[in-house]
């Protein structure tokens, strides 16, 4: 049965810019905002218009959350903890070390509360924000020298950020703030010891393995790293209802699709990495053991001066508990048994 | 900016019938045709009506296929596997014995082919297919007798279908259909040794912990369970092309919307029931080391007289191999590493 439009199901044009924080080399990340903008035009017959700008076009990648506050632009595709130093709680939407992972985060997001305990927040920002986009557990960066024991932390000069960085510091390590294209360089000289950036695919990209050549996993500080988009208030109100619902479905089609694409890139890359030359080693478990200990006293530090926080933070936690519960049965089993055989060459 | 609507950005009046092949009483599974229905309401200004119906109500929930391919109902939300007899290939949609696991199915499906390679099978049955929500690995079922070694599959009687049981036979079990009612009088009988049915917290409603104690792990033959939106071809094609774009948007948000439930309920679920007297119990390495054997003749059999399914399933090889090459390292590190933190009451 086709029958006339009502009024509420016209589809208006409406024009938004998005500042991507991740540039086009990054073509994993990036393309989750385009993933976005595509998914808007093809639900709206091509009237909801969203261009994807890259980092520096209109606003330094970094500074995209400010843009969407003051409404400079609306919207935003970026990692929610780049602004932890406005608030540590804007961290806990993105990664925190030894958090959530992939399935914790989504379930937590999606169905425990999450997005809008999110959004409780960010409202004070005048944004509004949602799931889009994600890394997996990440690898734990580059290494010019061994980390075999927590001892080995001290003094380490790493280019890390966020919480992170705070944890090395409490390791004694020293955190270096360093922009991507300064890493290598910074690696080579010998500047630093160390740098983390994302994982197989995208640190191919920038040749690490020439100038460090321990590739340590895992990212203890990225059991997976969720992006955002951040929509200015005013903008998201002015949207028609369901406009609305298309850019809420529109991110969860960028969310699955940037996950998926890293899952079907990276194992191609950490060979080709391997065949050339890096060296893939676990951290320890006496070195996460240390790792673990130092990022709880990092919370407990947080959390006694920071209440949004400690409310955000221990909603994960709960989740954290029961699926690591859990996901000791049926997931890991599997998982380990199929491992095995990939090792005999029989997967 | 705020313009008229172009006539392609009109919303019509669309109404679809959906039948469930899952009971209300599976409210994570039901409810993800929901979702769907759900969704495309609301991105479609109401004008999309979706109304889904409970298995029986129109026909037979296993009959879900038979029903969009003659077009007496426009959509279904259904397991592809269901359908494995008029063609294994069915099977490969939804899961297959040591197949992908979650990460790994969608990779295959959103990004390396897997959604167009079905659909050029299933139009052979006036059917396109769009993923539509997930079960994660599931549990290996309820035995009234443990499973110490390979040899106590022989003379087990197991409701258990599709590939599985035809994995099962080989082992010198004896697979049984049963209907899901069905299942709990059979093993309180001893008429069945065992009976598999999903995950902790579906598995709980139906009480077979007190009929069938040992509640063992993984399910290798379902390290994860894709479900499917089925469309009738022709009412797909007559859709216009901004509401085929929110269909599969719908899909997805029902897919990650699944998987999200069941990992926040699984978690109490299965503490629930091990505290009602159930032994949760993982199948020994050796013995998931014969059923691997065992389900390798199988696929090799099939394989060797079904040039569709040996195409779709070397695709999923492909991807199986790289992917638990690659998730040795920082995802299974990582979570083992936090596992054992669990253990130890500190997660």
């Amino acid at each position: 049965a086709v029958a006339s439009p009502a009024i509420i199901a016209s589809n208006p044009v409406v024009e938004w810019r998005l500042v991507s924080s991740f540039p086009k080399s990054l073509d994993t990340i990036h393309g989750a905002g385009d993933t976005f903008a595509k998914a808007l035009g093809e639900m709206s017959g091509g009237n909801f218009r969203v261009r994807v700008f890259a980092p520096g076009e209109l606003v330094p990648g970094m500074n995209a959350a400010d843009a969407v506050q003051n409404g400079s632009v609306e919207a935003a595709h970026t990692a929610s903890y780049y602004y932890w130093g406005k608030d540590p709680t804007f961290a806990i939407a993105t990664a925190v070390p030894f958090g959530l992972n992939y399935r914790m985060q989504n379930a937590w997001m999606y169905q425990g509360g999450g997005i809008d305990l999110m959004n409780a927040f960010y409202q004070r920002y005048n944004i509004i924000g949602f799931p889009g986009g994600n890394t997996g557990t990440q690898m734990g960066g580059w290494y010019r020298r061994q980390i075999n024991a927590p001892e080995d932390w001290r003094g380490l000069k790493m280019r890390i950020g966020g919480l992170a960085g705070a944890v090395i510091a409490k390791l004694g390590g020293v955190p270096q703030q360093i922009a991507g294209g300064d890493i290598y360089p910074s690696l080579e000289k010998g500047t630093i010891d160390a740098a983390e950036w994302v994982g197989p695919y995208d640190d191919e990209k920038l040749g690490f393995s020439k100038v460090a050549r321990y590739y340590y996993y895992p990212g203890w500080w990225e059991g997976q790293a969720m992006l955002h988009f951040f929509i200015n208030m005013d903008k998201w109100n002015a949207l028609p209802k369901h406009y609305q619902a298309m850019v809420r479905s529109a991110a969860t089609m960028a969310d699955i699709g940037m996950m998926t694409r890293y899952d079907l890139q990276n194992p191609a890359a950490i060979k080709r990495i391997a065949i050339g030359g890096a060296e893939p080693r676990p951290f320890s478990e006496a070195v996460l053991e240390a790792c673990f200990k130092a990022s709880n006293e990092v919370f407990d530090e947080i959390c006694a001066k920071n209440a949004d926080f400690k409310k955000v933070y221990e909603a994960t936690l709960a989740i954290r508990g029961e699926d690591y519960l859990w996901f000791q049965l049926a997931e890991h089993t599997y998982d380990t048994f199929m491992m095995i055989q990939q090792r005999k060459g029989l997967v």
